[in-house]
């Protein structure tokens, strides 16, 4: 490590210098220490951040005389801060906060089928999914995400959501078959149709929302829904997401089922690309890590999630030595039960050092990378988010070191993934609007959808208890 | 789960109800959801909780007439939070918050011998053990510990620190033999001279200040060292606390130097009975597990510090299953790197269910156990602490719910071991006294302790960077 070479990073504003003389900028970020986690050299100490449009105009040292030239709209003093780009989720079903806590401590099958799926099926509809959305994104805002790829049912209610309250969100429409022994054509029909009008209505709201299509798992969609839903993806270009390999279970169910493992039985159908994401991949040997990575497929690794449910460690760094690229994801709130990505980075790292018996796996600028630039890889989006350097969006997230916690500082990349919480989080910057200032979310109404959540909440909380009304968990 | 026996709690009062009209109280704890953690029948909904000289007086349901006869010096608002017993953290080192992210990511041997050890060498004194345990002590009240248990030099400096502060604290005198092949008789009488004298010093402070004799290791101390050491603790019916099987190289070390592994050459020593904490614990076979459970032996597991080292993960759930009361430590923030046991506890269930493959171990409710009344016990302070019930000492948490990430609450126990953190503690009593009120420490100056700690810092810093000046890591 050592300082940013900042006469390169000046120098690719071209002739901006020439007409900035009091040209408007939106917002000076000053002070503080940035990790660009542009690679290489990424530490610039007191950097200014000119941002105008939605995007990093410059990053220059203090010294430089160019961010005097410009007229701010508002300045933001980051003395005592890092300044990072924001964090890349690259998993999660937002509005499962509405069934955070709900059952813990049991295995995936007996969770999902006998809590989960019911809890579903009983209260899932457009209403809860904006309220458990906006509840998730207030979330996220407060514990430094500034980009979640979402995929549940209702797709368009998250996207709407995420709008609303200005976080960059990859909302994947949700396709589950009703029995993937009885689905035919005409439901993998309709599920493509589906598919084809989501994507197309949000086509034009990239990178903002990117609409995709998330096919839930190879045991709960059938070979001809996942086929046609890919194929609706790759006319568009679009994100296809899925869970892949996440249990022993579903590996052998898999295997049984239709004489393939889950990722030979996936690239037999066409759909291992550089546009497909594999959630999970804790069940893979090494034939099925090279395939991954030889078609270019993107992982999003949920290590707390997978640790939580038990369902296994994925050969990450095999994964990532193999040069597939890695995310980190937080999975949906009944199972992990936070959307904190701090400590994703947290459990990521210190999941594989022991589990591989050395400290030395998954470093600390490693994990960090993970939560970043490899997130915003696995989604597409490294041109445009994941690191922060003149022409990119200015994602920027502020974490507030003046805490004992934080105290002292030797190096910013093991604060960030051993030290730091969401918590700690003092502004976010999405898209180059402030979305939240001093731990206040400017962008929507968190105690609102926080009443919603908890109306919700009642509900499915009287309906498990039944009619005597009490099974010893007390309201909010 | 089902609501507390109130009226049993209430008669605990004996007479006090005929006495009470009118009678001073020097707080009154109103509202929320309480947690007893007394086992059996914990959630007290809307308690009203009286605290007099440093104990709780009575608790009783809104409804019941007794709190209204007392005249509270403060009442405490409890609406919308979680009240539990305070956080036991078994085992720190915490003037090593002077060394937070100093090295990372490395085996623990090397860490140690070539960057801790030297550090220390070179900067542990008084003062900085001082201003350390300082830092460290505002880092623990802030995250909701209200005892620590600690071992390092110069623990008189911890214990001051500590009973300036106001927090508890079993203060470990830290012995270490210069050589363990050479270290002789004088040595280890040395050592028990200056236990003995430590120990006698801080004989009255208790329960607020509990001397303890901290043993480093079997690797890092002659058996003679260790006999003479728990002798003297055995003398003032003090604890005894030992790092032990720590690392697979430290069993096989010990064998080879001693012909008996860790635990069996401690036996030997006799130095294994019920006022003995063995720290770590990873390294243990069946009978290792036995003999430490049938000698009455307490253990602390520090879950992420052992995860992050790489170090191992102790057979913890047939240590419990044996009878050996465990606790959760944090271990020093040089390897861990925060005092925050919230994320020790979400670390100790994730960790056991992915290793076990078994999502049921280690539950939310064991766990919060391990933080609580288990410290307690591993700490021989059961009686004094570790859950709320009149008699007891005050040692009192709020946990604010009122957030988005807490938002909604089915199950009060996963909500503090999954999704809680300690930046979610508003409220903290130690020994009937305000400590801690909306975030703020009222007992200790945290900017000097943060200014303290920056200082020492860059002295360290700056000793690594040599006459260039500069690795790359930047200041605070």
């Amino acid at each position: 490590m050592g300082a940013a070479n900042l006469t390169s990073l000046a120098s690719d504003l071209g002739g901006e210098k020439m007409e900035a003389c009091g040209a408007p900028l939106d917002i000076l970020i000053q002070g503080g220490t940035l990790l660009t986690m542009t690679g290489g050299d990424e530490i610039v100490i007191d950097p200014r951040i000119g941002i105008r449009d939605g995007r990093i105009l410059f990053i220059v040292p203090a010294h430089d005389p160019l961010a005097a030239l410009y007229s701010p709209r508002e300045v933001i003093d980051a003395s005592g801060c890092l300044v990072l780009p924001g964090l890349v989720n690259t998993h999660t079903h937002v509005p499962m906060v509405c069934f955070r806590g709900l059952a813990d401590d049991l295995p995936l099958m007996d969770w999902l089928n006998n809590h989960i799926f019911p809890a579903e099926r009983r209260f899932v509809n457009r209403e809860m999914v904006r309220v458990g959305a906006l509840l998730g994104i207030a979330e996220m805002i407060l514990s430094g995400t500034t980009t979640f790829c979402d995929g549940y049912f209702h797709a368009g209610a998250i996207a709407r959501a995420a709008r609303e309250s200005g976080i960059r969100c990859v909302a994947g429409m949700g396709i589950i078959d009703s029995d993937i022994d009885l689905a035919g054509e005409a439901e993998a029909a309709a599920h493509a149709a589906a598919a084809e009008k989501f994507l197309a209505k949000w086509a034009d709201a990239k990178p903002a929302i990117v609409p995709a299509i998330f096919c839930h798992a190879p045991y709960t969609c059938s070979p001809r829904t996942i086929r046609a839903a890919k194929e609706v993806a790759r006319r568009h270009d679009s994100l296809f997401l899925i869970h892949l390999a996440e249990t022993a279970e579903e590996r052998d169910f898999v295997a049984s089922r239709f004489g393939l493992g889950p990722v030979f039985h996936l690239a037999a159908l066409g759909v291992l690309d550089s546009r497909t994401v594999a959630i999970h991949c804790n069940w893979l040997d090494e034939e099925e890590i090279d395939c991954l990575a030889r078609n270019g497929v993107k992982v999003s690794h949920n290590p707390r999630s997978n640790m939580k449910l038990a369902t296994g460690v994925g050969p990450m760094p095999a994964l990532i030595a193999a040069g597939a690229p890695v995310g980190l994801g937080t999975d949906g709130c009944a199972s992990n039960n936070t959307h904190d990505m701090f400590g994703e980075m947290d459990g990521a790292a210190k999941l594989h050092k022991v589990f591989h018996k050395d400290p030395k796996v998954m470093s600390a600028p490693q994990v960090l990378r993970m939560a970043t630039l490899d997130g915003a890889r696995v989604l597409g989006l490294e041109d445009e988010i994941g690191s922060l350097a003149p022409g990119k969006r200015a994602d920027i997230i502020l974490v507030d070191l003046r805490k004992p916690h934080l105290t002292p500082m030797y190096n910013p990349y093991s604060h960030l993934v051993y030290a730091a919480s969401g918590a700690d989080v003092r502004t976010s910057i999405i898209d180059g609007k402030i979305v939240m200032r001093d731990r206040k979310v400017l962008t929507m109404d968190v105690e609102a959808a926080m009443d919603g959540v908890n109306a919700i909440a009642a509900a499915i909380g009287n309906s498990r208890r039944g009619p005597s009304g009490r099974d010893g968990m007390p309201a909010p």
